[in-house]
């Protein structure tokens, strides 16, 4: 696909997956993971409510019909329908006449941003309440009489909890691990965007055939999702070399980087080589344990060390968990810079190999391969290029410099940050060197 | 004690202990350190003179009775009565009448600060002379006639050294050792400043009961003393994690810290904290084995590392080894400076703890503890706090950093370090975690 | 010999091998080497063609005894009696009449350097051409009628390469390796400096005495040489702590340094040091697998480190590979700098010690030996000295701290590192200290 239809793409499913009401569990996940499908052929396993996941506990499953506050004349004042963030995530059903002042408590609404429904959960204490912009919040408060108050929802303990999964079998069973979250109902950064993001990733490396590596992804709630398929698939733990979480990846700002918790993992450099190579700076985030999946993949007992790309990252935009992280704020055109990112990377550490030079004791003969100029001497030009202060990515820069480090311990990824050339570069004047027998894969 | 109680306290044994004639031995370091037996139940120990000390020997105890230049008339124009600093340390008794030719080479002045007494001594030399200063050498130098010079002192082969000695004993036999000097003279700054801030510092554990660690407070000569306790005490170093050398941290000017040899121990992470803690940012003055006993503690034998805290340190101050360094420099109210850092550091060092999570697969559910806020979603104003610029330290931010470190490794000191919180915050979250038996000690 | 009579004797030698053919092989390098023995007592082997050398093959053996361009009229246009640059190395014998549009393709010159004679070989690719200035390319280009153009040059089957080798035997078998080659006709920086340099260097070492470290020195055609001379003496490589590329110091322009592949070896501390004590700031060039010989020995099967100080550095100068690189451009004093610093160098290397303390615990006392000022407490001075700025090197900075480090473990060179005390100074205290029987040599 070119980069406008990807974007358009993206677009088009952006409209059709952000008014889904997603959470926790509940059928709106079932239908976000059935259109992704479309995109790749996601396996969707149900967790039961109820199954014990170390120290948590799949909730029961939640569905919501309908909910709304009504004046004395029945006009919906407050509407599920027309956001689903108006109702506090995970609330228990009420159907009551109230005056304001009961009414108030159970309200939420931003005062620094008047015009903006907040987003709030409940999922571990029962409790229900309705998220109202302050604009709401004063036309409530202005309305005489009693109001009625419905939420039509309902908790099924014989209920099921969605995820998706796609394993990508590799050359290799080492793997890396890609996980988005699919909880967040009507926002777009957070987190349509890295859902996806996720999905387009996973497609092209479907497309260029059997990758190197395998490659694991999930579609889960956040922390319990990312729990419960962790619990179940304990044994791939050890296989897994580290791991990708997406999410807010579609904003208009900055891309940013937030970087594993050991700091230089290979993840960590092929990060920043895909920045460096796309002439991107992005924003740093150093590692800290709050954030997403992270969490768990990175917890003491897993110890998976994980990195993040996002464009707005959570918390750092002022539509952050908000009604106004909405379509206007994301676009296909701002996913598609992240998917390019990320796909680069994915790239990168698929294609990153140790080799050792067939040739080890100095140099091999480049000349009587063609790998060198003819005539000799003429290197003056070059000095001339680099006192002028042009760039000068040469073909002969990459052989010297594989050759240098094919001792069996280097990899790619190495090599093109200590020759400063694109990783893609050395990559194709590695293979280069390969064909001609110089240097073997270790 | 209040603040303002403790620098007056400082105020008033500065007072008692300034004009007290110490030495390497003799009456004055007795006098000492039984003034200091009012601050803390120090044991005087005495080291036999001619003791063997590895390369050293205990020298000869010396003590002075009167010291004076008169001129012809019998009127005292230099006067040990006055300012001990006038008579260069381990004089040998004298008693002439001489010109002012015969004098002048055992007259020791500062032409660069006339209105200062400089310290001299001649321990491992026998010799003897006055100090005085520049204005008085001046006003000898006018002077006709005669000069009746007399030192009254005297050697005691069978005399003794004297070391003020305190252990206390803390839950473990690991310790922690803290060094000051006692054989400085009439000078506030070098090292009254030290020798009170050690005490109180030794004073604040007790009152605190059993520490966690051992924590040993010795008062020594300088270099002979630490020598003398060390051959005496082999056996105990083996449990020394480190050592506090305090000296010089009642001056008017800056915080500074001296590093350990190691630059990155416990006890130059813990210095860092403290000051970071405490919002100051200190003079940073990089390991050099020059200074005082950190010399000996940390020589190839030994290799104790050593931090100092000081606030105008040794060489660094214009009136360092004068008879300027007297309590108009020094101040109560400074040197409580001086102990806070002490003081906080002290309680870094004894409270550093390793944690190991006892739900280590992702985290524990924080929410059924009540350590999580029961409505989620809410920390877009954590987001909005952050952009605008105000720091946040939440209890939430704590918990994550120590359930993410508690891998049997990482202590409580890193866990102030990466997560930027205080350690006393740190500490805090950690004890609760602990009671919610989320964490276990190592 | 002064300074002013070693740039005296390098402007000599400069005169005498400026002008003679040097290539890979033939009698042009004989003679090189043989006026060098003038200077060391050289060996000169002879490898024969056709030997292989890893990968490679030495060349037949190449010489030339004339060649020009004239035209009708036979006066000669382009003479390589004038210039020896004016044919490209290794070019096979020609003798015919042609037209320019026949010559051109044979004519290398410089657009942009339109005064210079590029330099340029075929070594091995059979070939042949001549190099001109861009002017006589054009007056060429204007000439009518036919040009005779003659190489008379032969290809020796049955010839050899020549290499010069000096090995210095010094207490130890450990060895340093110094590299520089012999392969480059007129050039003055590249790569006469070179020679020259190497050559005063090793003679330097002979006048001193029997050196700590064997000293290795080779003459070599660079690449081939380099990689036969390792083929034939294999067995010395476990043997060689690091080793000198010395080439191109003899410029205009800034001394220069390139890091050895691992950055921090002893050889990157030890120049570090010897500019740092030469008061000179060199221009820092990161390691790169490109550049002279390191490229052979510095390759995955040896690993020798290799440093290289340089005075404008290959590439880096504009006269660089061509006619201009000339006795206008190189002179003796400016070698002389570069040597200077080498020389240096080569004697923190050499005298580069590991000591062990024989007073480990505590200091030993330095007054009874002499080593300490016999009157104490004086160092306010000192203080007042570092207030106001001045410098301060004391010897008895220099025997704290080689007291505090004599350990066993580190060596001379970390000692002067980390006291900023120059190496010659810490090296006399060093000795001083081990006359008094305080220090023991590892």
């Amino acid at each position: 696909m070119s980069e406008v239809s990807v974007a358009r793409t993206i677009d088009d499913y952006l409209k059709r997956l952000f008014p889904l009401q997603r959470s926790l569990t509940g059928r709106g996940n079932r239908e976000t993971l059935t259109v992704l499908t479309e995109l790749l052929p996601l396996t969707i396993s149900e967790y039961p409510s109820g199954t014990q996941v170390y120290d948590w506990v799949v909730p029961d499953e939640w569905n919501i019909h309908d909910a709304w506050i009504s004046d004395s004349n029945g006009t919906r004042l407050v509407d599920h329908k027309k956001n689903n963030l108006h109702v506090v995530g995970y609330s228990e059903p009420i159907s009551e006449n109230m005056t304001f002042e009961d009414l108030a408590p159970r309200l939420h609404y931003l005062p620094a941003l008047p015009d903006a429904i907040p987003y709030r959960t409940s999922y571990y204490n029962k409790d229900w309440g309705f998220c109202v912009t302050a604009q709401q919040y004063e036309m409530l408060k202005q309305k005489q009489g009693l109001f009625q108050v419905v939420i039509d929802s309902e908790f099924l303990p014989d209920g099921s909890m969605s995820i998706g999964e796609l394993y990508i079998e590799g050359n290799r069973r080492e793997e890396y691990l890609v996980s988005t979250y699919i909880c967040h109902p009507s926002m777009a950064n957070d987190n349509l965007s890295g859902m996806l993001t996720t999905a387009l990733l996973a497609r092209s490396i479907i497309d260029r055939g059997t990758p190197e590596y395998s490659w694991r992804f999930v579609f889960v709630p956040e922390t319990i999702g990312a729990l419960a398929y962790l619990k179940q698939n304990e044994d791939i733990v050890e296989n897994v070399k580290g791991g990708l979480v997406i999410t807010c990846c579609g904003g208009p700002g900055r891309l940013g980087y937030k970087e594993s918790y050991c700091g230089d993992h290979i993840l960590d450099k092929s990060v920043r080589l895909a920045f460096r190579d796309s002439g991107i700076e992005p924003i740093y985030y150093p590692f800290a344990p709050s954030g997403s999946d992270e969490r768990q993949y990175s917890s003491p007992g897993f110890r998976i060390p994980v990195v993040s790309i996002c464009k707005d990252k959570y918390h750092d935009y002022r539509e952050y968990h908000t009604s106004l992280d909405n379509l206007d704020f994301v676009t296909g055109e701002q996913i598609s810079q992240s998917l390019d990112v990320y796909t680069r990377l994915q790239k990168i550490l698929d294609n990153n190999r140790v080799y050792r030079s067939n040739y080890s004791k100095g140099e091999p003969n480049l000349g009587k391969r063609g790998l060198y100029p003819k005539m000799g001497g003429g290197n003056n030009q070059l000095g001339l290029g680099k006192i002028s202060g042009e760039s000068c990515y040469s073909d002969l820069d990459a052989i010297n410099w594989l050759l240098f480090l094919a001792d069996g311990e280097n990899d790619l990824v190495t090599t093109a940050e200590l020759s400063k050339l694109p990783f893609d570069m050395v990559e194709k004047i590695a293979n280069r060197l390969y064909n001609h027998k110089m240097i073997d894969v270790v």
